[in-house]
């Protein structure tokens, strides 16, 4: 941040960053469901009054852990893939980084989970309140496809972002039940899923598979609308 | 039931089985969330001891809705399924049965899918409590497979009926957000899906394929276990 940014931040903005802060520390370490805007009003030095200000709800500030998770998600995806023109890779490296940020929230994952799951959460992944961060993945693999040397039939191109972006979330959602070291078996479930990825590839070509691809395509992108 | 086995029934027998039947409307009528031991035990004049004597918890009773509603699926899938021996068919008989029972609990699915989706809950689909409805819908499985005339290769016909009862399960929380008029976007989905497989299913004897898909089988077959 340069001196004349700091210097054009008000006081509003920095209670405002320190409630996140706080309440971003507090996700990681006591989980969601112990997390309440009291303990981050009292951590933060401030009131209920003035955590309510800023963010309306505990909810509100599960929105920023998600905008901090998805930014990191990014930052640790361009640089590699900047190294690679592989279609396959290059998914599986948004893929991969996607998955390590989730990593220091395992062991609240199924309190994260039992909040978000509802359709009515607002905290919802495919929720309109998630719409930022959801869009930083989407973009993602909007990235992904779009840099590739191995082109997919352009019919399928537009669609698939979304696509893969709910491929993530169900990969998520196995790593909440995955209990193995590491959750090893997610990282094996992504690397088998992406070798057959890999040799089905050329099957996308097929006249025959061609329409039901298409309106399977269509089916998906309509999940997340 | 017989004569005899009318004899047989037992005072406790009779009051579990009013209690149960008190529960399981509750569920349909009021959904999880609303539906209470006390407010059982008042419908089934009985005393809140008396139900906890029965059902330790109000999820001992979604256990009994569970079995309830695979019980009806298999006797809806049985008959339907000795008119076709095509393997697609008799899934899709098994999937579409299947998702008939859950209609009328649609506006209700949300709260079941909170209570449920948790790794820890009783009534997690995958949990140990919720085997013996589960091992109705793999045994449907089994037996939509097991008597097809195009026949699978062997080393997957083992795996696939787990694997299917997961699909089943993923197919669910799709009808969960579904909010379309009678679910009808995720009976396309099952349409699309199954014209899909029936296009795809020569691919399975493709030898460049069998090894990630049995790699794939394997991973599938651990998420149950």
């Amino acid at each position: 941040m340069s001196s004349s940014e700091v210097a054009a931040t008000t006081k509003s903005d920095r209670t405002r960053a320190a409630i996140r802060d706080v309440a971003l520390r507090s996700f990681r370490e006591r989980g969601y469901d112990q997390t309440t805007i009291r303990l981050i009003a009292g951590e933060a030095g401030v009131s209920v009054g003035t955590t309510n200000y800023h963010f309306a709800s505990k909810n509100d500030l599960v929105q920023e852990l998600y905008l901090d998770v998805q930014t990191a998600h990014r930052e640790a995806a361009l640089p590699l893939l900047e190294a690679s023109d592989d279609l396959v890779e290059r998914l599986g490296i948004v893929f991969r980084t996607g998955l390590s940020q989730l990593g220091p929230y395992h062991r609240f994952a199924s309190e994260f989970l039992s909040a978000a799951v509802s359709p009515r959460s607002s905290i919802n992944p495919l929720s309109g309140d998630s719409g930022p961060s959801r869009e930083i993945v989407v973009g993602l693999f909007r990235d992904a496809v779009a840099g590739a040397s191995d082109k997919i039939p352009a019919e399928f191109e537009k669609d698939l972002p979304a696509a893969l972006m709910l491929g993530h979330l169900l990969l998520a959602l196995f790593w909440v039940y995955d209990s193995s070291p590491g959750q090893e078996r997610t990282q094996r479930l992504l690397s088998r899923g992406l070798r057959l990825l890999k040799l089905s590839l050329p099957l996308v070509r097929m006249r025959v598979l061609r329409k039901p691809l298409r309106e399977l395509l269509d089916l998906v992108a309509e999940v997340g609308a």
